[in-house]
């Protein structure tokens, strides 16, 4: 061992021991004839004293920054200390040392506040990964996945590893591909999720089942997304919606507690997808904060159970309205005495094109009681005040209004209300709120294809008082303009979303376990028979042999550490992240292979002209 | 939930309560009015009994093996209890009960000793897993990874995951490579171990790294290799081939400990590589026995600290001896009563094509002192009693002799050692002895090439005595059948394999961590100074800003768990294995991908005539 003790370790009651350390140099500074070094490792910091009779052997050895050294000497305690840090008391008076490797000096400084861009830091990741803020995220992901792993292993769960090299299902998101060499012209697959591989398991009733494990989608990059990124996967037998979300709010609190010191008390809040949509205009809303969405209008083809306040704003020959499809309003408290600066702000925000707005209206509910509205000549005080009463705005709130085609509208009054959230300090990194969001649709519509593509997935059941809605309707869409009409736009699935602090961190559901609803559901999706058994005929064959009612639900691991960590970025919590063009620019992969290889796996390539 | 217990749960202190069990129908026996149903679930058995009243509902829904039901009832102490299962002692009177989904007739029966072969279980692999015997294996793989996480969290270690696309760099192994879509004309390469990643861990500092991760190895396949397989991979900095051997032979008691309750007292012995070629014939050696070789004969090039007894069969004009390279002996203890029926089927059994002698030499010391040889024509009583009393033969042994090339004979006569220590009951399952092997040779030299091949892989840092061997001399070798007296010959690694009855489950090395000595390596290893950097630049550009003194070892997952389990086939410990070719017969996998998978990653096949 090259030493005795960590660089985090050494206490006040430590002092005259005799001790060695080995580390990273992070500082030097030197005072006539004495120098000090803060010494770095995992664990912490020390400061060494290289004392007179050691400068002659410094200045034969100079050091320098991230130097690996080793050094012997005494723990003394400091006269000025540095109550910053764990080991401040103490320094190391040094008589003896050994450079074990030297440092070019590092194209970025290894401190918090790095001077490095992202690219630079992104080629040197090995020293990037050296500064405290990279590690304590990678810390912390160790600390999630064991907390996941005890609160699992606690309640039954076992810990079971399915391949990786498996068959191509192309569903959705895109595959990447693995050529065989020993099989000509065949490929494997990676797999997306283990979905088929944890459903067999219950078939072969293994009951309860987790794993920590890659999951690879060949998709274009998005900030958040990686091609191969960390699922915490789970599924259970014999257990309905009730018993999943009961266990897994369960994971989630421990790692709270665990990882953040937090006892979440509050029961977990849930919601119908349809009353996130409407209240929200999304299916993961932010619940730290309200700023419910006030539904002035709707088309009438959607949210057949909701009501919405036409009466308030028809009839009063404001064309932006009149002609919209959707109206929805938000309240933004406090914010009446806006500057015309910052409204004209929030109009060009709302109009960028990732908003695609045309335009915004406010009412300032002023103070007083009056009110001041960009649409005064359209709506008089008092149906301005109608307004604000739906929209539950306060005295000294702004409301914010959009209006546009339903799903647009939707879209950009809930972004809107996240920003004016923002702004308005109600997205606390410290606060954590859960929320179930149930009941999803089954089916969502595919215009291009005009056909049913599943929500969730493939394997997700229908609400049990669906499941004969969906045996008995053929599901093919005679009018595409009419789908909304089709008996399975009001299906509903047997899945669920767990919702934090406004980002979906897992979801899962029921499963299908029967085989003639399973190919029903393959048929529905607009896949033939022949087609349905080349992909999934070993799981439709399972389900002959005593599948039992099952399901489950996988946790994005990298984003649940993000959102714990306080950050957006899931990258940050990945050691050897790719970047937007899925590659590894440390590696300098991916590569060329060589000719070799090709004639191994039996293929050329054919490049785009 | 569908359930208030499992099966496995319910004892005579549950007698008279009301209870739900769910489960698989294991058995049904019919007597006259009653049935009795074994349920089966992952927890165990329980016995139902359905009465005269259920019988005409059991006649409208007819039960069959492997139905999934669920059933409510009473728990009643049996008359005749079962003392083999926990649950014997009970039964439940059933009140009522459901099918959950019936089950085609399976192909197999789901019991421990099944009627299906192995080409059938791996096409039903999930009916397979059903089986108790198979169920063991995998509750064991998690227990083994358990203990593993526990103790090396206990031991400050951090589960760090390093990406699976990464970049192709064909040493040794072939890769599996994945074209990338985005990045068109390139390939990444899914990773034969994490390597180089475990390396910049260290050079970032984060001290104690492992991770139980999944590596991909394109290799023509043998009964125990698969494609994927596990590794509990791990990597220390600032420390010592001796903190490394001590850590993880903790490790290795720890798991004997929580998963075979046995307690390892004994100190770990250790060997080099030398005396293990010498003294048992093979790098790992199943010490659980003696029977070490007793070497008669070596050529003069090998074993260079070593003697030989050629005294002993010199000038006896057995022109067989005389032309051998080597000669070597083993005694087997007790059997000097073979028949010749026995000993010829030994003698059969090294002419086999695997082993590939030409014959076995006897001789028989018998319990009355006397010698009985094969070669008495050549040798007096007195000179068999020489080779005897070196081969460490006690009255009632005999004596086993080859004699051939070097490689060759020493190979067979460490498999006859092997074959007759299971023909005695020396290999026993259930005794655990490990044994490090130590100072492996750093090179082996690659006739067809003429050049030095990594014995253990690039990274592995020789002795330092051996430094300056290495890089004061030229790779270079001159004349290819002197190529053992070039000075790399005789340079040893810093390396060590764990050996656990006969099988390598770990190894590892310290590695090298200076650019020079690194670049010094890739080029004895023929690599041009461009194709290093191409392949390993971030890794040499790593180690120029303060890399530290490293090492690391990485087990075998699935044989560790296998050796613990007492099978040699790595396959019954893997739940969804491939077969020889490959394939994974369930899902018929790999398989073709289709057109526009293929214009997507811009390659076309190129299949042979």
């Amino acid at each position: 061992m090259y030493r005795t003790h960590t660089c985090g370790q050494l206490r006040v009651t430590d002092v005259n021991k005799e001790i060695t350390l080995a580390g990273w140099v992070q500082t030097i500074r030197k005072f006539g004839a004495i120098t000090f070094v803060d010494l770095r490792d995992r664990y912490g910091i020390t400061q060494l004293l290289f004392g007179e009779q050691l400068q002659p052997e410094l200045d034969a050895n100079p050091l320098g920054r991230e130097f690996v050294i080793q050094v012997q000497g005494f723990v003394q305690e400091r006269s000025n200390k540095n109550r910053n840090i764990p080991t401040g008391e103490v320094e190391v008076q040094v008589h003896s040392f050994k450079i074990l490797n030297k440092s070019a000096v590092p194209p970025f400084t290894i401190t918090d506040e790095t001077d490095g861009g992202d690219d630079l830091r992104m080629k040197y990741r090995y020293l990037d990964l050296r500064r405290n803020a990279v590690k304590k995220n990678l810390e912390l992901r160790y600390a999630v996945s064991r907390a996941t792993r005890n609160y699992l292993h606690e309640q039954g769960f076992m810990d079971i590893e399915t391949p990786f090299l498996i068959k191509s299902t192309p569903e959705g998101a895109r595959d990447f591909v693995v050529p065989s060499r020993m099989n000509a012209g065949q490929f494997y697959a990676l797999p997306q999720s283990p979905q088929t591989f944890k459903q067999l398991l219950m078939v072969s009733g293994y009951d309860r089942y987790y794993q920590i494990v890659k999951c690879f989608r060949d998709e274009d990059l998005r900030a958040d997304r990686q091609p191969e990124f960390t699922q915490i996967d789970c599924e259970m037998c014999f257990v309905e919606q009730e018993d999943i979300l009961h266990m897994f709010e369960g994971l989630i609190k421990h790692i709270f507690h665990e990882v953040k010191g937090v006892h979440y008390k509050e029961k977990v809040e849930r919601m119908t997808w349809e009353d996130a949509m409407w209240h929200f205009g999304n299916d993961k809303p932010d619940i730290r904060f309200g700023m419910k969405l006030c539904n002035l209008k709707k088309p009438a083809s959607v949210f057949l159970q909701k009501t919405d306040n036409a009466a308030l704003i028809n009839g009063a020959d404001f064309k932006v309205f009149d002609d919209a499809e959707t109206v929805i309003a938000i309240a933004a408290p406090g914010c009446s005495e806006y500057t015309r600066k910052q409204t004209d702000e929030l109009t060009e925000w709302v109009k960028r094109p990732q908003i695609g707005m045309k335009g915004l209206v406010f009412i300032k509910c002023n103070a007083d009681g009056t009110y001041k509205s960009s649409v005064d000549k359209f709506y008089s005080e008092d149906k301005l005040k109608a307004i604000a009463e739906a929209a539950e705005a306060q005295p000294g709130d702004l409301i914010l209004m959009l209006a546009g085609a339903e799903e647009r509208t939707r879209k950009a009054i809930s972004e809107l209300r996240l920003e004016m959230g923002k702004k308005l300090g109600y997205r606390k990194e410290t606060e954590f709120k859960l929320l179930w969001v149930l009941d999803f649709p089954l089916f969502e519509y595919d215009e291009e294809g005009n056909r049913w593509v599943a929500r969730h997935h493939p394997f997700t059941s229908p609400k049990p008082a669906d499941i004969d809605v969906m045996i008995n309707n053929n599901p093919h869409i005679e009018d595409a303009a009419k789908y909304l009409e089709h008996p399975y736009a009001n299906i509903k699935a047997n899945a669920y979303d767990l919702v934090l602090n406004g980002n979906e961190i897992g979801g899962g559901s029921i499963r299908i376990f029967q085989r003639p609803l399973q190919e029903k559901m393959f048929a529905a999706l607009g896949m033939s028979e022949e087609e349905a058994m080349h992909k999934f005929g070993f799981l439709l064959g399972a389900f002959e042999y005593g599948a039992p009612p099952h399901g489950g639900l996988a946790f994005g691991f990298d984003r649940l550490c993000a959102i714990l960590g306080g950050s957006e970025s899931i990258r940050d919590f990945i050691a050897f992240p790719k970047n937007n063009s899925g590659r590894d620019v440390m590696l300098d992969a991916p590569g060329p292979i060589d000719e070799k290889q090709f004639q191994e796996l039996n293929i050329i390539l054919n490049l785009p002209e």
